[in-house]
């Protein structure tokens, strides 16, 4: 199989488009901005989905699904939320096609279907699910509401990359509502460190926790907190956001409900979300020159055996190992993939695999069979061993860990390597031309500066971190006095 | 608890509206059309969803994700397809809304904002994924392409009803490709025994298998085979579908491969979906005029444990066996709530879990703790039996299976006596309007016969059924000759 793959070095961006779609994770479709997700790529999203689902429910939240149309009047009725999201909504306008009657076969908008009132294609469920709530929530012994949504969502975005910013996605979103400020506040860190939790444990991305400054806030929300992560270009990722909402939803659609005491009062409400996107910080975290890295949590195949033979028996006398060893292996839970195809070559799985991101390659020879060994190949190290055939189940499972673990580490090494705290703003410019990262900064507060510096350096605030050291300076751009530093970055 | 829920001989369509949005599984939402799938139902899906999950991946089949919109052109690509859904579709025209500058806070569509080329709203995935697979499939070795997406789908109906008829539903759509006909109506039949085998193993509802008459059969399908299931008030509901595609797909969207021989042929292809409307199938099927009747299978909660008290000492001494109940039942996989709410009184609590139709209620009290017994209460049977309490935990595993198959019994003899062989018109319409159910009479094969007896009574053809007797005859209305008699009946 020729990979061709563009190098890492020589154009990052490039490197990254080709690996999706050769890769088998997802490619363009003939829809403007909108992308097909391929088998092998939706089955990571699938690990993805359950290890959270999980952690949902183990959190409290349940399940439930709520429309994809939202009426053109109750889109407006959150103000702020309505802005944010207008300018790049699809619009539902007519409910009929007919027959184009100058043209056979060809059909037109029949203009006599035209929808009373426009609705949205929801770009995020808000609106939606707080009209629904009114109904749900009377008393504090209905509160907390606690739900999660998994669905599809759409924002027009001018300039489309695969799983990165794409007009239609996939996500979870959570919207809970709460008595109580303090509760929904508490709501709101708790998922952001589950999100946190998955995205460095189980995706084995290190993250920085942070606050988005009001510029960079969701819209419609009092807090935004995030999750932050570096890819190998030494650009930056938000790979999740949780939000306090504080009452301007339950006041935008009239949520009330009885305390305890008897008093009416707005409930408090919280949103939060991850998404598809997660596959590309996925993508860019781990995977090198020779294709993708997966970590064995979210490998669909975490080890695939390659038979190398020269003849029918060899092949049959491999294949009764390989069979014996498949089976032990998923009765430990590992996901095995035994490549006994005959119209391809050693060479060319060998390297399907590699770009395939497969975290560990067997191969068994007759030379294997003879000593009672085979040949583990690792993907992230790309190192090889010969190992004895007898306890290489167990031995496998503690490979999965380490793996697992050393490609968090290996991130970690170089995020933590390219977190550069800079005091002015030559410093600024250089260390993000020719090192990239995390700027670690002053700055004065002010939108303004924010702005200004993004104009200049299309470095953003990816977050204010939550665990800011207090320190008296002076603002990288304007010299005014700040209490602590900021993380700056070019981002996706 | 007050359920107040109508009588299903006083209102058959009453009594289910009620009875979805009493027992929170779905209510009408704010758009037209369109639902809220509430937690305790979508649970109900989520149960659906997995077990047919496993059933496909069983057969082979991986999940993908492909674009919710699909531009006018690619729509119109197969023309039958494009007639039967153009009728009933949800276009989006633009990608934008603006302040309305003549009102505050309002928004307009941007009228600069026109798509050039308008979107429908996928009703289904065929023309999509046929002009993706155009670039999957090259060569036999490609095929068969076997694949399953879970997505959201909108059809534009006038009249609609929870989970029955409603303008987005949940579904599943399975769409693969096949180098031979013998190959693809295997697979074609393969997903309808799927579909069979899950709707009377899992969801203890019976079903008739068959194919649609040319009438009803999915447009720009050759052949659509059907699961047809009987509703208690003696209507018929279609379960699933699974269509037989031809060539049309592959030919309307060029889809073609080079076969062993070397020479191009175009694939051949099926489609087949189940949808939230088995929601409606497995509410109209068990439950009762007391509420629910869920099948253990797809019981959110199988067990619920009320404790019966009337001191804080007597709830403490009950907590501690009902806790250890749960946690032994949990251990065999049952899911169970011990609903220790203080603020209700037991019969509020029973009317509940009555009406939310948990298979099994276990009631606690301080005769029982000194007696070394429980109180079950199926809701199936709603019958109570005193039990030992030791071996309870095996005693309910083995209930949970007679209940599950008790269950498929009622509704299999409900269903096998409303099947009646009718041979006149007046007959037909006699037994159609008194006791419903299905009508095996013979057809005279045509249309126009159809259509007649279907504005007529009302009642179309189910199916012909798989199993149909050879039988010679005469057409219950034309009075043409038949060969073997088909399925008639009123239907959702």
């Amino acid at each position: 199989m020729s990979k061709n793959l563009t190098k890492r070095e020589e154009d990052y961006s490039k490197w990254y488009n080709e690996l999706v779609v050769k890769a088998d994770l997802a490619e363009n479709s003939g829809v403007r901005g909108c992308m097909v997700i391929k088998p092998y790529g939706y089955a990571i999203w699938e690990k993805m989905q359950a290890e959270l689902d999980r952690m949902f429910k183990e959190t409290g939240h349940s399940n439930a699904y709520f429309p994809l149309f939202v009426p053109k009047s109750m889109f407006e009725a959150e103000e702020k939320n309505a802005e944010g999201f207008a300018k790049e909504c699809a619009v539902v306008t007519h409910y009929r096609l007919k027959a184009d009657e100058t043209q056979k076969g060809k059909l037109i908008v029949d203009p006599q279907a035209k929808l009373e009132e426009e609705l949205v294609v929801r770009p995020t469920s808000e609106a939606i699910i707080w009209s629904t709530y009114k109904n749900w929530i009377q008393s504090y012994r209905d509160l907390p509401l606690l739900i999660n949504q998994w669905a599809n969502v759409v924002r027009w975005e001018m300039r489309t990359r695969l799983f990165l910013r794409t007009a239609e996605f996939l996500w979870q979103e959570g919207h809970t509502a709460h008595a109580t400020r303090e509760e929904a506040i508490a709501e709101t860190e708790q998922m952001m460190q589950v999100y946190a939790d998955f995205v460095e444990n189980f995706m084995a991305i290190p993250v920085i926790k942070g606050v988005k400054t009001p510029n960079e806030r969701f819209a419609g929300a009092e807090e935004t907190y995030c999750i932050e992560a570096l890819m190998q270009d030494g650009k930056a990722l938000q790979a999740g956001t949780s939000h306090f909402l504080g009452q301007n939803f339950a006041q935008a659609f009239d949520v009330k409900f009885a305390n305890k005491e008897g008093k009416q009062d707005y409930v408090w409400g919280t949103s939060w979300g991850v998404s598809t996107r997660l596959m590309g910080a996925l993508v860019m975290t781990h995977s090198d020159d020779n294709g993708l890295v997966l970590p064995p949590n979210l490998a669909p195949i975490q080890v695939v055996i390659v038979p190398i033979y020269k003849s029918e028996e060899e092949l049959a006398a491999i294949s009764t190992v390989a069979h014996e060893i498949t089976a032990a292996l998923r009765k430990l839970r590992l996901s095995v993939k035994f490549d006994d195809r005959t119209t391809q070559k050693p060479g060319f799985k060998f390297a399907e695999w590699e770009l395939k991101g497969v975290p560990v390659r067997m191969a068994i020879g007759p030379k294997d069979l003879e000593q009672g060994t085979v040949e583990l190949a690792r993907r992230d190290t790309l190192t090889k061993e010969v190992v004895r055939r007898e306890g290489v189940e167990a031995y496998l499972v503690d490979l999965m860990e380490t793996i697992q673990q050393s490609l968090y580490q290996k991130a970690f090494s170089y995020r933590d390597s390219h977190i550069t705290q800079v005091d002015n703003f030559d410093e600024f410019k250089t260390i993000l031309e020719t090192k990239g990262g995390f700027l670690a900064a002053h700055w004065d507060g002010t939108p303004e500066t924010e702005e200004k510096i993004k104009e200049l350096t299309k470095a953003t605030i990816r977050c204010i971190p939550l665990d800011q050291v207090k320190e008296e300076g002076k603002c990288v751009f304007s010299g005014a006095p700040s209490t602590g530093r900021v993380l700056f970055a070019k981002a996706y």
